[in-house]
């Protein structure tokens, strides 16, 4: 069953294969984080991991963000990328992976407890921006002393991280990778959509307010399918499952099954789907993942800005844009189009694109083709 | 919000808008109908429609053949194939429709009486294949004395019986127009999964033993939902909706609302969504979908043959196969593959693709281009 990589994540965060960090611990912002929304983030915790040794000069940092379901251990979900003569070298780079605010993986996130009430956020967790984030991170960075990012990179949410840094602390970043991401088009909020409402259907979701050992796992498992759909292509999915029954030798033109005639035996990507979405629910909580499609769905670099000159021209990064040719939640040419409207405020930026019939799960699926790309 | 034609259906079958027809009915077939499957289903009804009048020499009859959730009404879902000029004359023509078996239009489905039991089949109603239809249609055409067709035509389901009717029928069909359809992909079984799993993971569904009153209306909503992804595409969405807060003037970036933080105001394609959802499930039955999803999934023109050569060669009739260049459930390239096998047996059969960027459903979306293409 496992042919593919996890989309968008790399291994769970619990999974310890590939690098072990230098060291891996929480950072308590010692104020409220006031977010763009307006509402306030008492004291969030960020959990974060590093690899590799701080230079005496502290100019040899990295940053990695992670996409949706990804969590701080970089070197666990991206462990190519610090291959030998690869993208990073624990040699040379100090590499910081930070867990996205939101989420339930060391950060402060829906089922973190809110200082002020004494209970877990719950539904009520605020919607933290991408800047938001971007904000919060900074305040890590202050703190390590590093005042110089060599390089910061990211594929789909990661991207949008990359680029808020890029934005935002411009005198800090040096370069930035951006992979496979351009602000959320029509269809990408649709699917959005439906993984919520795939939740919020849920009658175990219970308005948000569900008992962790009771969580809505259906939903969650539809959401991941949902999402999954997007993350893949189809050129993959007839190649490795085709019109094949479930490899379980289930028989999608049985007479009966449990299901009554109704439903039939599952073809062979319908059993995939399935094990994806049961993997899921081990890993990931479902209000987290409300939060981060959240923060995803409001992502407009143009926010808030009178032009795209306006938006991008404080940038002072070099910009690697990639583009993956079989992604069609971020399809190449908007990524493409996204680089030519940023390179046309004055930034230097360039787009490269990634052939792989992976969809846009390819940054995590086909890393030596992404690796190959960025050298 | 009605700014794009019904997907897959053009209006509810009990919207009589457009073409009145000339006699609708329902047809009783006199003997149990043996399924492809090997069960049995006992004498079901065909609910037909027709236009036109049937010549002397009963030699001007065409057979419209409809797709997932549309009706025997082609003269409300289809009013532009009966222009002047169009494909189809009232002067010329006697043209029919029948409703697929396991709708809930009038033709046996799942809510429909089982004789042998008194009960309704429910979640029992078999597996009916296009095959299947296409047999008990058939009979129909037999009752009306009909041994020659015109034409057979249809999209996406429609044009899979189409196709069937040519390679069951061969003497009886002249021409077969199949638009927007090829053997489904394994992206097409996925979208179709989790369209199944939308319905049954509401416990409304009660494993397809729901009362009446009490339909698994969310699941069936979500599952329209995931279908229309896959009707339109992505271009329309960005220039119909694009990344517009929804047109009620709920608001994506709001603080809080009704869902707490977790949960934001709708853009407008969510907005859309939640409309076409809600539309549906006024008009649609849960367990009529399943058995239409059911009939989807398990056509292969190939099932029970050694080669393409031995499935194909027996056809007689001309056809046009019509591809959407948009469609990404039925890519134009799967479709022009699809006729260039047919042609390789020795069919006359040609190519042409429909340009616009209305996905799948451009064949109802876009009928005056249809029409252009098929004249």
């Amino acid at each position: 069953m496992n042919v593919m990589t996890e989309a968008q994540t790399g291994a769970p965060a619990t999974g310890r294969a590939g690098l072990e960090p230098t060291y891996e611990g929480d950072f308590v912002l010692d104020r409220h984080l006031l977010l763009e929304s307006g509402r306030m983030l008492a004291n969030p915790t960020l959990h974060y991991a590093v690899y590799g040794r701080l230079s005496a000069a502290r100019d040899n940092a990295v940053l990695v963000c992670h996409a949706l379901s990804g969590s701080a251990l970089v070197g666990s979900w991206w462990p190519e990328i610090f291959a030998p003569g690869a993208v990073l070298s624990l040699d040379h780079d100090f590499v910081i992976c930070i867990n996205l605010l939101g989420s339930c993986y060391g950060s402060t996130g829906p089922g973190s407890v809110d200082p002020e009430t004494g209970r877990s956020y719950g539904p009520d967790f605020p919607l933290v921006s991408i800047r938001d984030n971007v904000r919060a991170q900074a305040q890590l960075l202050d703190s390590l002393g590093i005042r110089q990012l060599r390089q910061v990179l990211g594929g789909s949410i990661g991207g949008m991280q990359a680029l808020e840094w890029a934005m935002h602390d411009p005198a800090r970043v040096e370069r930035a990778a951006i992979i496979g991401v351009a602000p959320l088009s029509a269809m990408g909020l649709a699917l959005n959509h439906l993984q919520r409402l795939a939740i919020q259907n849920d009658p175990d979701w219970a308005g948000g307010h569900y008992l962790p050992q009771r969580p809505p796992r259906q939903g969650l498992a539809l959401a991941r399918q949902i999402g999954m759909l997007s993350y893949k292509s189809a050129a993959l999915f007839d190649e490795r499952f085709g019109r094949n029954p479930n490899r379980n030798g289930e028989d999608p033109w049985a007479l009966d099954n449990a299901g009554g005639g109704l439903i039939g035996g599952r073809f062979d990507i319908a059993g995939y789907l399935d094990h994806q979405g049961e993997r899921f629910i081990e890993r990931f909580d479902a209000n987290s993942y409300l939060a981060i499609l959240r923060t995803m769905d409001t992502w407009d670099p143009l926010n808030g800005h009178a032009s795209a000159e306006e938006a991008f021209r404080r940038i002072r990064a070099r910009i690697n844009f990639v583009g993956i040719s079989s992604d069609w939640l971020f399809p190449p040419a908007s990524v493409r189009e996204f680089a030519a409207t940023i390179r046309s405020t004055g930034v230097q930026a360039d787009y490269r694109e990634m052939f792989s019939s992976h969809g846009h799960d390819a940054f995590l699926a086909e890393q030596a083709e992404l690796v190959r790309l960025l050298q």
